[in-house]
């Protein structure tokens, strides 16, 4: 791990911004400022290091002029793992050039990524108004993560990245959102049991970050082969509650 | 059918409203001004008999205040499947009064209800800006729709309700919203199995207003049946899917 959250924390508790001045203080959005905020202050500890995932991949292809084309491109990586889990699409990819880079994108896997000696730290920011009882938020899509966590077997990465997530708990005060706590937690530090999966949505993992145990101690191997067998025997258990509760009360309509 | 659409249709072509201040002019929101405009229309044509969901609960429970308490309040609907579609909660219905009456609830299943000689007109309205192409927005949770159809064949409830959509497009001009054109759908004169469910997305029927046929001709009974047949189909065939592509290609890593 690179960022030292417990000096962030620090760094965030106390500090404030403006209100966003269009959309409702409800839903997600409302704290977005706080997410600038963040990375600004991860670029301020690691300035050639801290990237939008949108910037690292601009970085990487203008760095390489000479490699053209989604192949081209996607070999640069040096991580099957990390391409996975960073590039764009073979059309937005192979479109890419100087003077037509990437911009932010709402599905990127993260909102700061800092990279160090071939390791790649995703950090994905979480705002949260305290004053508010929400929904947990998505976290990731859980069939995402059982892609990775296949990929992470079959090419034996298991120590070049990571995937934290950041809290900043807000309230409104005199037309400024004030940080009032934050939480760090570790993907790979939670028990893949206690992932809540929540079908309908997306199928996308939700928590809230400062509810999050983490409590996992052995390997990142084992991690991946407890999310995958999770992952399956929830998908198995949400295909026979369909069938229970979509199908069995209306067969008698239907004969 | 009490409204005349083709007559709305002309009324609307052509008016505009003013931009939202708020929020941007993606997503759906963008176009909810003209959400108002269509009411303020319909309501001049139908003065006594166009409602707001929320306004028709506060109406009937206002004219009768001696009624109080969640059954006997659900009882003064005179349709067991008139009241699942437009009945608040338990608690909710416990704790209304006069002087804490319903508010606009999102999740709403209709727009705007037309009330005459016992015969309900409900209308959901739908803003698409033109100039963008986006996904066909959610319409109703085929869930509710499956119970609806089981509750209309259990009371035999066939004709004394629809579900009718209204589309308004619309482009920014001059930083205002001008309706370009508008179009009518009764989702009951589609063909059940026309309707398209995302399971991910919370089992909504997605469909452009403009986009669904309207080729039905025989019974409302027939209709529901074919609809839960159709319904159960597609639930099967999701958990079936759900096997192949979360099960199945993760076997491999978890025994």
């Amino acid at each position: 791990m690179i960022v030292d959250y417990n000096k962030l924390n620090k760094k965030m508790k106390g500090t404030s911004v403006p209100k966003p001045l269009s959309g409702t203080l409800s839903g997600h959005a409302a704290g977005e400022p706080f997410d600038k905020h963040v990375y600004a202050e991860i670029k301020k500890q690691f300035p050639k290091n801290t990237f939008r995932q949108y910037e690292y991949l601009n970085d990487l292809f203008s760095k390489n002029p000479d490699v053209i084309g989604f192949d081209a491109r996607q070999a640069l990586f040096n991580s099957p793992t990390v391409l996975f889990l960073l590039s764009r699409g073979k059309n937005a990819t192979d479109k890419w050039s100087m003077e037509n880079p990437f911009d932010e994108k709402q599905n990127d896997t993260a909102d700061i990524l800092v990279v160090k000696d071939n390791f790649y730290e995703l950090i994905d920011i979480k705002t949260r108004n305290i004053l508010k009882s929400a929904q947990p938020p998505n976290i990731i899509s859980s069939y995402k993560l059982a892609q990775l966590c296949a990929k992470m077997i079959d090419n034996k990465e298991f120590d070049n990245f990571t995937i934290n997530y950041f809290e900043l708990d807000w309230k409104l005060e005199h037309d400024r959102l004030t940080c009032t706590n934050a939480h760090f937690a570790s993907l790979f530090n939670a028990n893949p049991s206690d992932l809540y999966i929540n079908w309908a949505a997306a199928m996308q993992i939700q928590f809230h970050v400062c509810d999050l145990p983490q409590t996992f101690k052995d390997t990142r191997e084992k991690w991946t082969e407890l999310y995958l067998k999770h992952f399956v025997t929830q998908a198995k258990k949400r295909a026979g509650d369909m069938i229970i509760k979509f199908v069995k009360p209306f067969e008698k309509y239907i004969n």
